[in-house]
């Protein structure tokens, strides 16, 4: 580890050493190996097509080919160039590099000939590293390792996410700050504060207290052997606060609606390895919003945000997808989230040496952040390392 | 030390080693804690108003409440976020965190509450690093470090400059070079050089030499327990040197006009820790010049330029300030010590890795250099490091 | 070596431990010391002109006084600033720091006066580091290193490119990537491949295979003790491949003319310390390309081109000067030699933190880049490191 804490997705040693059964969540600021992630919408990779993108330090290379998608690793064995740079796909199968002629095949990663040395003992022995792809609910996913044999799906999304009925849109956008302060961003119950302004509450008609604090029972975590592993935060087993006070004078009041049952819309919320939220009844009552907080480096991650609904009919369909466009986009996806953006990028600069893992100060609300980081240091099936890249 | 040279303010602990009794100077890159430093003038700061400043290392937030002014530390201990990013002020004497609700008290640093987790045992409990301030002649000052009682002001600045019948006006702006760079091209006699061609020399009649070497007994060290620590270098006892010669012809000449008495107008420059320097009948006789080199980190320092004058009626404060705006400032602080400015700028680079404190290769009249910073590493009150701003 | 790898142009001391017999080859980020590298041409330097330019991490000031070249460091020794950020050149051979005074005889570095303390110590005893200078074929060497007596120019050249009767033209830019990636992307037979689309097959008629493979024989190793040492490829002795084959398919054709000999123009390239590559019958029959890689720093180099030809009259040197300005510099120097300043950038981050050296995956053709590497450690008279700039 020492090593790495030169580089600039290192971890320093001496602060994983001091946060004791969440260590692995420190040292994992590159995110979770072995874990399917999302990348992209599947309506972003047309046949044929070839994107580069970086998730958990990787350097990508993925190409459609017959429908299906395949993704290698975007640098030449040979002086590891990046073979996007300047694409020479002679056949739909393959990518010859620009530079000598490595030439490899997309679904294997295999090295099928180099051009100019057609005898070289090389040809057929060596493998560019190729990454498992999966498509679901118009989502790429990619899984990030070498595990072997590679884990379902189902186990790194969110329960109720691949249900047959649900349907499933979303956006993505490039977040400047760690993967990690966006999951807690996300599961944090008492970061409701920063939504006291957003315009959703104008919209929609539901109890916004300034905050919430788990009672005893509310926070339950989910480590099956076969399934997804999370923490559930269960809202209806909160205690909400309506009032700020200082020095003994309300300052700030959470608005309050007797139409609507329970402290807030929202039944529960819930994380989920490798990194990605799920809330019940948001941001409207009847969908569920799924979010993936994907790496990008150790500074950066691609913030997947996704809305589902349950679906029968064609015209369920259609009227999701319009709702979708004209109200839960705009008002939750763009609204009501770009104060989390905006919290997780100030967040970033105190985390980023590694000392903000010792140096917070957590109050009582925060056990359910701390159950999670242990969840996540448990249950996880590898942490990425700079060497991991090499 | 060593962990602290792999970051950007560290010092390389070799070279620290390396030059004797002054290491303390060496290792205070970022400045010498427990002292009193000038950071903006009090009229840059009205009643109620926020603002924010760096000064060696800390991030800081001012406020003025009922006419006094107070310093915190701009971070919230929670999650480490800056407070100002979104200041949510709900009293006159508290900010609250814009994230989860964290509030302080600006008088003493105080966590007076968590506004949605009114009950937590942290209230109370536990406070924001906050930091002593007091003005004087016009200027804010702020006591960086954590001493317990703080040492009075008047052992932190100059001899003369709270006199009561002195006047103080002055401006200040950011030097991108470290701040002992400031104060050594403040108090360096030989440094003349680089001002040969002042338009100040056409301004006012003045002898001006191309340099002056101290005789014996031009050096002298204040030490009291009571006062400012400082070293004195008084120009009266220097030997001027007026031709330049090279390969045995005078290339330069320093101007010397016959009306005016001894080798120039300042009859003395001293430098006074934590640094700051006073330079007597200048920029014109009957003045002084008190400036500062506030550390704001270790590459870039506040450069506090203040002259003062003595003065007895309204008439004559009117007069000063007059002066102060057409003559001293343009002609002093803008137009000659802006050669002291490029060259400080110029020098960083070899004393930005350490390696110049031990590489650089004084001559004899630098021997008041060297008291300078003996005095300071013998009698400065503590060296900041970046451990100090966790 | 280990202080140096936390430094810009330090070397992860366990990647030079891998590789075994080139060793010092890794080590030399920044070129071998103690050679000499051409850095201008003859033209770019007028009678009394100064110039500033970088050289294996060195800044020097240049300066022709009665017609001969001078090089000093351009820093002055006392507070290292750069006397060229200011220049006070006072007498024809001398040069004056304008901050103190400091001067220095650009014939040989010594130290020659303090304006402003004449009776100095130091007067006469220190100099500024200098370095010896020649001038040839209308470019202007400087050796870069403290070698007494200085090995003679001959031996850092290859073969022929001091010959009376060879005429030499060129031009230089700065290429953003490690000097040795020039080196290697000149001297390797493969790469031959990035050129298949170059514009200058279509203005001269050759075989233009897609690549060659040395045969044995075809790879000589020069080390005469005092002569250029480097490593002759000779490519009559290659075996060329026409056709590339991706799944049993011929995909891209190098083409073939009947009205050529051999398997190429070229009939052999050689590569020479310290960095200098020699290409025959290129960009035409009867012409040489000379060109050197020159350090800058450690991820840049100074990329000198030069093509050479025999002449015998005026008219003679005329015609090639008139054929270099309008054939040989846009389609070779500038068109063809594009494609291998792209390659060369594309390449450096594989290597710019070292781990490409060990992680790099070389096939059968490269050996003779092997037998350079091997070559370069052996034969080289001293590796340039961070502490050579101190």
């Amino acid at each position: 580890m020492s090593d790495d804490a030169q580089t600039p997705e290192g971890v320093r040693p001496e602060v994983a050493a001091a946060v004791g059964d969440w260590r692995a969540y420190v040292e994992a600021k590159m995110g979770f190996r072995n874990h399917w992630y999302p990348v992209r919408f599947s309506n972003e990779l047309a046949e044929g097509q070839l994107i580069t993108l970086q998730v958990l330090g990787e350097k990508l290379l993925l190409k459609r080919i017959d429908g299906k998608v395949y993704a290698i690793r975007d640098r030449c064995l040979h002086r590891g160039v990046p073979l996007s740079r300047k694409p020479d796909c002679y056949t739909k199968d393959t990518i010859t590099c620009w530079y000598h002629g490595y030439t490899y095949r997309f679904q294997t990663g295999e090295l099928v000939n180099i051009l100019a040395v057609p005898d070289s003992r090389l040809i057929g022995r060596r493998k560019i590293q190729s990454f498992p792809c999966q498509e679901a609910k118009g989502l790429i996913f990619v899984f990030i390792g070498d595990m072997d044999p590679v884990p379902p799906l189902s186990q790194d999304v969110p329960p109720g996410f691949l249900d047959d009925d649900v349907m499933i849109l979303g956006k993505h956008r490039v977040v400047n700050s760690n993967w990690r302060l966006g999951a807690e961003n996300g599961f944090d119950a008492l970061h409701i504060f920063i939504h006291k302004d957003t315009t959703l509450r104008h919209f929609r008609t539901f109890n916004f207290p300034i905050g919430h604090t788990p009672l005893p029972g509310a926070v339950q975590v989910v480590e099956d052997a076969d399934g997804p592993k999370g923490v559930i935060d269960d809202f209806a087993q909160h205690k909400p606060i309506w009032d700020g006070v200082i020095d003994g004078r309300v300052v700030v009041r959470g608005p309050r609606s007797q139409q609507v049952q329970g402290t807030s819309a929202s039944v529960g919320t819930s994380i989920w390895l490798p990194g990605v939220l799920k809330v019940e009844q948001f941001p409207l009552p009847g969908l569920t919003q799924f979010e993936w907080y994907v790496p990008i480096d150790g500074k950066t991650h691609l913030y997947v945000q996704t809305i589902g609904q349950q679906v029968q009919t064609d015209e369920d369909r259609q009227d999701f997808a319009s709702n979708f466009e004209s109200i839960y986009k705009p008002h939750g996806l763009d609204g009501f989230n770009a104060d989390d953006i905006w919290a997780r990028e100030v967040t970033e600069p105190f985390y980023a040496d590694d000392y903000g893992w010792v140096d917070e100060m957590l109050c009582e609300p925060d056990t359910t952040i701390l159950e999670w980081r242990r969840l996540a240091s448990r249950a996880n099936r590898g942490v990425q390392t700079p060497q991991d890249l090499r």
